[in-house]
């Protein structure tokens, strides 16, 4: 199962496509969706847009995983995020793609077994997990390769719960 | 010149298309997009942005203008709208359309005459510039007519304050 994790946003949105392979976590690619300030809001949503399609038509995710709203009390950054978001998840939907979000909360639960884990040691469980020799930058990739490895780590979960329950 | 006003949203966006000749305005075409709550979200974003292709291909608009960031403390709701707004804005990117964005103060200003309008106020003046028999309704459908009123208002100023500036 390969699963591209999203960690949108308009300036950088970070994408990492992991692959599952029995419970092995292998990095297929990775890196940032980057779109230049000085450009009118409605170019940068057609060039994450595009950049997401080319993406996804390339790498050929069985699955999409995003960050869920992250808490932020800035309604102006939250609805620029919701924007970059629509127009990735609209990419996934036209290509048949499940779409799953994940709170921070369950990221960090997923990749470091902690809800409270630092950022830092997030990064450096998806360095390890990823067999990565450092820490992807910026910090956006490295937070889409940890959404990525939530999505892969909870379907590990729902597959052996389903396993269980399968006399 | 033809003018979409959009007031988006995920369950209901509103839209509204305003020809301005001379100075006049005259309503074209006005409704809602909706979308089910049981939908998933990205079968329900697909839907949307589908819905605004179709409608910008049909009606043909030279622009488009949508209702800024109304101020809201939830940020989930900001999330949602600015997820719908993407898809709209990107579906008129798609077209090379430029996209206008006016604060709720702004739209009641250029409407009414007066930022603090009530909302029944801004519905009325719709109804009476568009020459319309009744208020449309739902409420998103109004305020996209006023978001395209706005606009053109807007325009002509900029026209008329060009016209003066030319000796």
């Amino acid at each position: 199962m390969r699963v591209l994790g999203i960690d949108p946003g308009i300036a950088i949105a970070g994408f990492g496509f992991v692959d599952k392979i029995g419970s092995k976590l292998v990095p297929v690619q990775y890196g940032a969706i980057e779109t230049e300030a000085r450009t009118a809001q409605e170019l940068r949503l057609k060039q994450i847009y595009e950049s997401a399609c080319a993406l996804m038509d390339k790498y050929k995710p069985d699955t999409v995983a995003v960050e869920k709203l992250f808490f932020n009390k800035n309604v102006t950054t939250a609805f620029a995020v919701g924007q970059a978001r629509g127009v990735i998840i609209l990419a996934a939907a036209q290509r048949g793609l499940p779409v799953s979000e994940y709170t921070p909360l369950q990221v960090k639960q997923a990749v470091v077994g902690y809800g409270k884990a630092e950022k830092r040691q997030v990064q450096e469980m998806v360095r390890m997990l990823l067999n990565l020799s450092a820490i992807p930058k910026p910090d956006d990739v490295a937070d889409a390769l940890a959404v990525a490895i939530c999505h892969a780590h909870s379907s590990v979960l729902s597959q052996m719960i389903n396993e269980v329950k399968r006399p």
